[in-house]
């Protein structure tokens, strides 16, 4: 069983989000500018959208994967905490179909939406994905982001495959996906691969551990 | 005559050296892995270096330039304005063979070594770039860096070709090249072609001025 990154997407200079995040701009200033290249897949859109290379990572995203963590700040906007009838982003049908677990500070009764269920807890990453893993029944957990949310798991060195989206624009300001990843090429073989619709994958894929 | 940026290399978090500069660590802790790429060339080693796409990019650092801006920190390690022998890191004949014009605080007489005049002065981007148009008799000017001038010239809005490239590691610190070009994909197309050597060439082409 394995924990994986799919399709997370940052800018130029490494940031996930922008700012302010807010109902109305979940990214902040960078709009869906982030996500546009996994719009225009099939993954997304099967009659229009493309079957290419982006469509092929995308479409990574879903099999096999067993359970979900996300931060806080993917499953609503700031102060969502605060609201006991906000269910989410994602209508009655969220697409996870999984458990999901979203670390937050602020308990509360897990959350039935469709064929997914929201699990809220305050957690390390290890202990988070103790549970997630138990919840897998036997296949992979995914880190679903944000940018807090991915480094602070890849810096507890518990993710085994990292697929990053690098956009071609430069947002100056939000969540930065780097900070404290110093030397993470150390733990991981990195393949870059240019798509043609301009976007950059970067897959990292964890090194064979080395016992000494 | 236009202004260009070749062969500038960061890490993946945006870092154009580490940190810190010394005579012993002109990269910092980054080393030589920002440049092993091209040292893999046959622009650096005629004889075994590479011929692929590297090198095809590599190439282009010289061809049609007339003169060099480049940042005091590029001319030496930190101090070498106190040291009035310190004749640049390239021995008795520097690469260059234009005029290359040192931005630095402390001025000095110009300095002839082999084929190349160094000048120094204190000067804005735009009047830099002023002086050193006039010296490259027709030809283009190159911004040489380090981060930081590449960084002002480009916010200045003066750089019509930049060739980054993005070297699959993670510095953590060190000079931050995106630092201020917030929205720099307004004014530029962007072209990004993954290496099988495993850097990333990332090519931004001004657009044509609009206008009004």
């Amino acid at each position: 069983m394995a924990t994986r990154i799919h399709n997370f997407s940052i800018s130029l200079d490494g940031f996930g989000s922008g700012e302010p995040q807010s109902f109305e701009t979940p990214f902040g200033h960078a709009g869906q500018r982030l996500h546009a290249w996994m719009m225009a897949t099939r993954m997304w859109d099967p009659v229009h959208g493309s079957a290419g290379m982006d469509d092929a990572f995308a479409q990574q995203h879903d099999p096999g994967i067993g359970a979900e963590i996300m931060g806080a700040h993917k499953f609503g906007p700031p102060g969502w905490q605060d609201d006991p009838d906000w269910r989410g982003w994602w209508g009655e049908e969220p697409p996870f179909r999984t458990p999901v677990f979203v670390l937050t500070h602020h308990a509360r009764e897990p959350l039935a939406v469709g064929a997914t269920t929201f699990h809220f807890l305050t957690a390390t990453p290890q202990e988070a994905l103790r549970l997630a893993t138990e919840a897998a029944g036997g296949q992979d957990v995914r880190i679903g982001g944000g940018a807090t949310v991915v480094r602070d798991f890849v810096a507890a060195g518990l993710v085994d495959h990292i697929h990053l989206v690098q956009v071609p624009i430069v947002l100056g300001r939000g969540t930065q996906l780097w900070d404290g990843l110093e030397g993470l090429e150390a733990s991981y073989d990195v393949e870059v691969t240019a798509s043609p619709s301009g976007v950059t994958h970067l897959v990292f894929s964890r090194k064979p551990s080395v016992t000494s």
